[in-house]
């Protein structure tokens, strides 16, 4: 077993504090990794304070893990120690359903395994997430993460990063198209990135004016206040695509009624109702909606990869353990550009 | 001038009763249409009892149209007189937009011009629809309606044979497929008829038990009775596609959790109030809802032809023209198979 030190909340009510315990011992197909950063994801919070139900304590959060390798199994061919490695939002699947089998294992029919908050396959021991010191994960959920990018940039790719480049990806968002993205925050700020590196016009839509600047610095080519009436009344039918990032309940049918004819709104973020879509704004352009969840295995290293050959990281804040529960506070208030990103050499002092 | 008889709603509350108006003379660019039969779509109903707003009165409804070509503009080189023809939901639009230069004129973005309680392009005088014996058409919005199939099983196929031929086509329905088909009406019964025509597992998913055998005998491979929550929970993400027909309010969220991984669920009925969509229910299997509207000229020509060659045509009860009151009571209760025709001969008399 190995030693681990930890942040983790012991009910829903309490403030994340110091905890230890062990990692499984490294196995035949795991790597074990030393956690160098983690990024604070919201989901994070929502799942600490037992927001979606069926929370597991004690918990230790974190899903936008990236470290040195320290040790591998004897089947481990594409890791050595030394290596630099990553870890997402899930550390196990089925394997053998058409989704796993797809490489499509976010939608696993058994259930992905969470990196926390979920329960190992086999064991049925409760997962430990990336507010730690070490992680073992199979080397088939563990990802390659190249040198050349900063480390602490790269940590919220596993997740803000592979949620908003899988589903821009999967629509064919491309030159030529007129992206819109909704909500500048941890999936917004990489969202403009993406879909503008990938050669689309990119359109910033927020409620705060002094948003403008940043969007246009992280490469969107224009900012729409969604509060100005005129300027969405002109933007009528204009985007191919709008990646909706937004988790704060909002009317959906004023950006619908933004897309053109084939159109489509992307939903990365979950309000915590439904929101009411009348089917005529479906209907009088053929326009879509659709949902994606992070990405698969092979996507997530594709977009690794396209990170690394582009230059692209996320812009972050970096944050000592011990100042978790204030960047939480900070979190709720979007007082954040645009993610915090844990350094883990804070816990190791 | 063309002397004309028709049926026509003096106001939102009045019944239809007969009533005598002009056709333009046939333009250079003209087909004149004897009408044979005309379908009665649920639409029709609506706008004549205002349910819309901003109807305009008289109003002689109806927009699925078959007749014999009478008289041709100079022009006119696709239709003799003698023809059989053909006219859907619009008899014009702005023909130079990206939309109607890619023969989507349903979506025309200075407005199609309907077929009734629309105003014409130009003259601005209002349209006349199908409840009548004669109609003038610009060749372009005419459409060549074949021999081999009664005319009075084509006339519905110009709107709820689009309507449902369309969207499949558009999200490319085929062999290995499993479709479901929402709602068993005058839409449901052709998205049947097409679903399995082109070669996908249908399946009826209807409120009535009743209607097993008939959707058996329409080509349905499967039947599920939406009350069971058992079957229902037995086809939880077992579907590609869902053919939503259906325009009372309903629970998306149901149907939505019965597809399959980048399922898409295809809205052509309108529920008189937005219906709530939980974006987890798009979010874990990158599901997707897309609307559509009819289908354009060149594709409601391929629908005819593809019918033709199919032998496929709507199931109608025929009716005469004076009974169209008590046939609007009849389809509010879903009391017919599956669509009234009216056979215009009850209005030459």
């Amino acid at each position: 077993m190995i030693a681990t030190k930890a942040y983790a909340a012991q009910n829903a009510a309490a403030p994340l504090a110091p905890f230890n315990f062990d990692r499984r011992d490294v196995g035949v197909n795991d790597v074990q990794i030393e956690i160098l950063y983690c990024g604070v994801c919201h989901s994070d919070l929502h799942q600490v304070r037992d927001e979606w139900g069926g929370s597991i304590f004690p918990m230790v959060p974190g899903h936008e893990i990236v470290g040195r390798v320290t040790k591998v199994g004897s089947n481990v061919k594409r890791f050595a120690a030394g290596d630099f490695a990553g870890v997402g939002c899930f550390v196990d699947s089925c394997r053998t359903c058409p989704n796993c089998q797809a490489g499509l294992q976010q939608y696993c029919d058994n259930g992905m395994v969470a990196t926390y908050n979920g329960l190992e396959r086999i064991t049925k021991k409760p997962t430990y997430g990336g507010y730690s010191t070490q992680i073992v994960v199979d080397q088939d959920y563990t990802l390659k993460v190249s040198n050349k990018l900063p480390l602490e940039g790269v940590a919220p790719l596993l997740c803000a990063g592979i949620t908003t480049y899988s589903p821009l990806r999967h629509v064919g968002v491309g030159k030529g198209h007129k992206v819109g993205v909704l909500g500048l925050g941890g999936l917004g700020h990489m969202a403009v990135k993406f879909a503008a590196s990938f050669g689309a016009e990119v359109t910033m839509l927020s409620s705060s004016p002094s948003k403008e600047a940043d969007a246009k610095k992280l490469g969107a080519h224009h900012f729409a206040l969604t509060s100005d009436k005129n300027k969405m009344k002109s933007l009528t039918n204009h985007f191919d695509f709008i990646l909706n990032t937004v988790s704060a309940p909002h009317d959906y049918s004023t950006y619908l009624n933004l897309l053109n004819t084939n159109g489509t709104m992307i939903v990365v973020g979950v309000p915590p109702t439904p929101s009411a879509i009348p089917a005529f704004d479906l209907i009088m352009r053929r326009r879509n909606i659709i949902g994606s969840l992070i990405g698969g295995i092979p996507e997530t290293q594709e977009m690794l990869d396209y990170c690394a050959d582009h230059n692209i990281v996320s812009d972050v804040e970096v944050i000592d353990m011990p100042y978790i529960n204030e960047a939480y506070e900070r979190m709720l208030k979007n007082d954040v550009k645009y993610r915090f990103v844990i350094d883990l050499a804070s816990l190791k002092k």
